[in-house]
């Protein structure tokens, strides 16, 4: 790969052909401006020489080419609520925002499918697509902010994957263009293709370390008529992990399984008052089952029962919308107020199979204690997928090393239980250090060719996924 | 790629050093023996070298270690059931057997996933699975005989894709060798993982030319409880594709929404009078609903109106289980009658999107014409991948031109249309001179570029995929 120098001004040429590229107002150099680019949800800072805000995938093209050519590096980014520093310009270069590509080019219910660009905002293409009666599974929490693009950057999912699978399981092909600004089109409009190898599989959660997203073509699910929340109070996790295998072993799974730990629920009756549990609960599922109007309440009572014989302190169905709606803000609520009190903290998804979460969770409790680090946990726990969250300051001297060595055993930890190390936040910045962890040596060499062969001048994205 | 020596017989060095690997009784070296691997579902006759038979991954292992120094090709082989020549050692060399490497290793009920070796057949795992309640959705129509290694070469999927997604939507990670012998992890056992490329994807689908696949672990769905069987009879095809749309563009999916054209009916009419359908009947919608119990019959109830709002001359529910059966055997029974009309044929797996099937029928319908081919088509109607079987002799020289004319035809029209070339089959050697006209130059290239990356030598499965 090349050498990126690091220069903290952009050259005045290459700020003139990327003017030239994407035309006045698409461009921003000032240091206000950059600022605004130079952050995201890990709380890290790289301020960017320039952010480039096209239009079309025209514009994208001329960014790339200009880029390509002064071997200045490209990070495009979506809306930055990323959690892994995976839009951020660690080694300066050019923000390329998508935010301005943000056409629903079309939606076609007879073929199940949309076709977007990468700025669009997940919940605005939620909304368009209610009105046809589907909807796009991917919903991680941020999809009120987060843009499609992202979510397929990262393969970020959120609590529905239990039922509906991973964001790679709901697009069918994609236009991108390459560091070099070519186009390569992968995939294609149908449910059913194998002609060649798979590269928009590749390309989905390649972190824009490959190619740049301009159009993607989304495979749509029917929006179910109805929904219902349930929420089961526990005595103790383990007691919770095992209700939780116990769901995922046979039937139809619920389309949201997440919990929330003792330190969560206490951190929620601080906060909101009005979170209604089980007072003696140290732990907590919430779960989400949906269907057709005249079926959800059967399917509901059904899932309370199969909780029931798990023994909680109580499984309750909610009474209404507002009860269930109540209850989610809670679980939405978790996030922000954890920053409040941490604004550095750690905050990891590991996964494990759901059998293991019983294991993983004792363990999480025991590396807690005896590396006087406190550990909130929370998450997707119908894929083993929880978000773990050391309430430290690893910025902070006299904590890093103790933040160090529990994020250390909690990795090992969760490869020993056949998890592994992120579910839907990625790599990027975060945890490029710790992924030979995970993957073998060989594994990571073939991901390393794969990546020059995409990018052969390392322009790219650099410095993200790899150690 | 090195150039392989054409010689027709192993040199004893080499036969020496592969009985060393996988030992006496697990290396078929005789005329008889080598004949029996050198067919598939093509009608192809290629006779490899020699067939390995390995019975455990050391041996596999051993198998592409001697091939590897000695520069000879291997190409893996589960059943023999495709239909591209996928498994044919089309320039000799060795063919790699997955037939005895045939251990469910464990079925986690609670993880939902099952370790599989690559060589058990797909109804053998999916009988054991369902004493858990589980099943493996991809369903080929050669599911009593064709390996799972295949499958996850091929893609292959079958009528349950509508509802379930393709075999890649069902693999959470595997265990490879490349052609050196090397072994290499990719996935793992989780169903959500963001770490790193998704090398697991890129597999799937490449058709045994980038890896052989040792072990698999596989992601399981609820055994759905009860099914129930429609018929929808109708005037023409045009009616039947636009009744398929309709039936696509809201609602939850059906478990199978196939159909079959005039000349498929009249076939079934000759092979099988028992075949009930309307007897003005032009074209036949076969539609399955599963659930649970107590909800089928409404699904079958909801499903049938919807039908009958395209005007069918008849939307029918099977009566019972033996109704059932026998409009699915007679759907099966169309492959077999074909191959015993037109042993030669040409079986192609076109897909278009759904809304795009009325264009595609009649766009058929006038190139048999045209063309003088008799073309009888059939298939997965509600993913739009269709079964277009030209019913001729193309190594026939008067009917060669012919046959070269139609299908050329038929996947211009399919490309006009959106779609694609394969849905289900592959590419292997049938395709592999048609793949450009549907991948641009640039993916092409990059293509070659990854086979060269996971296979620097060539050796494994060569002739396939690439014009």
């Amino acid at each position: 790969m090349l050498p990126l120098t690091p220069v903290s001004e952009l050259d005045p040429g290459v700020r003139d052909a990327l003017l030239a590229a994407v035309g006045a107002n698409r461009l921003l150099t000032g240091a206000a401006q950059r600022e605004a680019y130079a952050w995201d949800n890990t709380g890290r800072r790289c301020v960017p020489w320039a952010v480039a805000l096209p239009e079309t995938r025209e514009q994208v093209a001329g960014v790339l080419r200009v880029c390509h050519r002064a071997g200045i590096s490209v990070v495009p980014r979506g809306a930055g609520t990323g959690c892994v520093g995976g839009g951020l310009a660690v080694q300066g270069g050019v923000i390329l925002s998508t935010q301005r590509l943000n056409r629903i080019v079309s939606i076609r219910p007879g073929d199940r499918l949309a076709v977007v660009e990468p700025g669009v905002v997940n919940a605005t293409l939620r909304e368009q697509l209610a009105l046809h009666g589907l909807f796009w599974p991917p919903d991680p929490s941020s999809a009120r902010s987060c843009t499609i693009g992202g979510n397929l950057a990262m393969c970020s999912a959120g609590p529905n994957a239990v039922r509906y699978g991973v964001t790679r399981h709901w697009v069918l092909g994609m236009t991108v263009l390459l560091a070099d600004g070519s186009s390569l089109r992968v995939g294609g409009y149908t449910t059913k293709g194998v002609v060649g190898y798979d590269l928009t599989q590749l390309l989905i959660g390649s972190e824009g370390t490959l190619a740049v997203v301009v159009e993607a073509i989304l495979k749509l699910a029917p929006l179910p008529e109805a929904r219902r929340t349930l929420r089961a109070s526990f005595r103790d996790m383990e007691q919770a992990a095992r209700a939780v295998a116990g769901v995922m072993s046979r039937g139809e799974p619920p389309s949201a399984l997440e919990f929330l730990d003792p330190a969560a629920l206490r951190l929620l009756q601080e906060h909101d008052g009005s979170m209604v549990c089980h007072p003696e609960a140290r732990a907590l599922l919430l779960a989400e089952v949906e269907g057709e109007s005249d079926e959800v309440d059967r399917k509901a009572q059904v899932l309370q029962q199969r909780l029931l014989a798990f023994e909680p302190l109580e499984a309750v169905v909610a009474a209404n919308e507002a009860e269930s709606k109540s209850l989610w803000s809670a679980r939405y609520a978790l996030s922000p107020a954890l920053t409040r009190i941490a604004p550095r903290r750690v905050n990891e998804d590991v996964v494990v199979p759901v059998t293991r979460l019983a294991s993983l969770v004792a363990g999480l409790a025991r590396i807690a204690t005896e590396t006087a680090v406190p550990i909130v946990s929370f998450g997707h726990a119908g894929n083993g997928n929880i978000h773990v969250n050391l309430l430290t300051d690893p910025g902070d001297p006299a904590q890093a090393p103790r933040v160090a060595r529990a994020l250390d055993r909690v990795f090992e930890l969760v490869l020993q239980l056949e998890g592994t190390l992120s579910g839907e936040h990625g790599v990027g910045l975060m945890k490029r250090d710790y992924i030979d962890r995970e993957l073998e040596p060989s594994s990571l060499k073939i991901q390393k060719k794969i990546k020059e062969l995409f990018d052969p001048s390392g322009l790219l994205n650099p410095g993200k996924i790899f150690p």
